[in-house]
């Protein structure tokens, strides 16, 4: 099977359990830029971001298997596998460093599924759980370095072509890249002439950098409000390739650009954005000349925004 | 043809145009209240409020008719109006108060639909549109005082009974009235059973003190966040008799409760939502001891929140 026909496949097993997520016109920021631009709304997915797709197509497709699951996370992939869980009835634990925030380990434990600490950072976690997975015949998932997880992902482009058959160009950011791979494979597989924009924060540009030196490396990373895409990519990740092949150009843009576009969507959307979609909204302003009449989609990729970070953004 | 069966044709009649709204189970509210509690999330329907239905299904019945429509609105009518106007292609004019806000304003106009001020406040607003609407032979559109501005609103009802077919109580704020009687006439109709809990702002609990009065009758009203639902209403309304008829209990809640509650849903749901939606979420906690184990939605009717008041909410 190619992953084309992974992500068809992914998009019909996932579907009677996630939304179909509107994708809104945004009269505003049409005006604003000269394109007609669209704005996939993955904030109102159930999790309130994408990453239930992929945590679901992975699980999913387990099937019958009885092997418990574990991943490692302080954010949107954490409650993506939690909610995976409660939908397939599945055991599993979700791991988070010592210092998550209460509103996250809440937003699990909700859902019903167990929680555990470790470790001080996140890289910790997920070393331990990693050696954890193999030492007792659990199964890890990964935020993006699966083809399943990938292609569930990859559902948005499913909904993209039939939402808006002819779009031009998408404005996808990237973080790991499991997003705008699993876009992106399908997308071009149908009609290579869609432009895929990658969008980072200039504080983390981790796969822009690794696309520049040819191979993973690693890239020194200052804060981002945009902390959904932070962290490094792993070594080996199959992501990396696909950006290589299917990515046309990267955009990086400042966390002032990112706070000022967050602000403009509440304004404008009366949607809370995560900081990781403010960088895709902020790099079609930066770059809105290319787009003059085209049509253009900017995914929305989360909404789950800590009340404090929604306050340093729009109390000031 | 019984209201039952023109909130049908409502529904299949706008379906092209809006969006069935997800209805969103909430954990945490689940969890706070010992109900099982889903939001019907009309803050994210297509204009960021339910207007956007009963003023579509009002000029879509219209047909093949020419007369130009005026209708007169600061807020969600008014947007509900231009986006009617804007997917029929039918020429009308909205009518706004001198001092609307420029951002209402500017929403109205980017969708191409003309904007004139005429007035001090909303009723001398309206009252010259109406008497204009007679004078020179166009159709006004009525917020709620419609037949079939009621029943688009009623398509919410056959959206609900599809989503959640053995939904025991349903809680709806109510200003005209235009919302609660639509979807009631539906949900009661096919099950007589369901609750209706109207819910309104003690500030303003204008249909209450007219159903208390057995009449429609002035009401003298405070300031209110929940400015949607605030207003009197119109004599002869049919939605009074409606409210009378199908309308189980009403609740009435403080600003302050009010508040606390659209900051929860940020906190908890990451949504910005309006304070008459805000007024129905307060009223489920206010009476929650009744629904013990119920399923239960309640309508967030809309989410345009300027930022004015957001920051007036969040940031204190």
């Amino acid at each position: 099977m190619n992953i084309k026909e992974k992500i068809i496949e992914a998009e019909k097993r996932i579907r009677p359990y996630l939304r179909e997520t509107p994708l809104e016109f945004s009269y505003s920021l049409s005006k604003m830029t000269g394109c007609e631009v669209h704005l996939k709304l993955e904030n109102i997915q159930i999790t309130g971001s994408f990453k239930a797709r992929g945590a679901l197509n992975k699980i999913l497709s387990l099937k019958d298997s009885t092997s418990k699951i574990v991943t490692a996370s302080t954010g949107n992939h954490g409650l993506g596998v939690a909610n995976a869980l409660s939908v397939t009835r599945k055991e599993g634990t979700i791991y988070l460093p010592q210092n998550a925030s209460s509103a996250k380990v809440e937003a699990i434990k909700l859902r019903g599924i167990p929680v555990e600490f470790y470790g001080d950072n996140c890289e910790e976690t997920e070393q331990h759980v990693r050696k954890l997975a193999d030492a007792t015949n659990q199964i890890y998932v990964s935020p993006y370095n699966d083809e399943e997880v990938m292609a569930g992902q990859g559902s948005i482009g499913v909904e993209l072509l039939r939402q808006l058959p002819d779009l031009d160009a998408v404005f996808i950011s990237v973080g790991g890249g499991g997003l705008i791979a699993g876009i992106a494979s399908y997308l071009k597989a149908v009609n290579p002439k869609i432009k895929v924009v990658a969008c980072l924060p200039e504080n983390a540009p981790v796969m822009y950098e690794c696309i520049k030196a040819g191979k993973i490396i690693e890239v020194a990373e200052k804060p981002t409000i945009s902390d959904a895409t932070a962290g490094g990519i792993e070594a080996g990740s199959i992501t990396f390739a696909l950006c290589q092949e299917w990515v046309d150009e990267y955009v990086t843009v400042t966390e002032e650009e990112i706070i000022a576009t967050m602000k403009l969507v509440i304004r404008q959307h009366h949607l809370i954005i995560e900081g990781s979609a403010g960088v895709a909204v902020a790099s079609l302003l930066k770059v809105k000349s290319q787009c003059l009449g085209k049509k253009v989609v900017v995914l929305i990729c989360g909404g789950n925004v800590s009340e404090a970070v929604l306050k340093s953004i729009i109390c000031n």
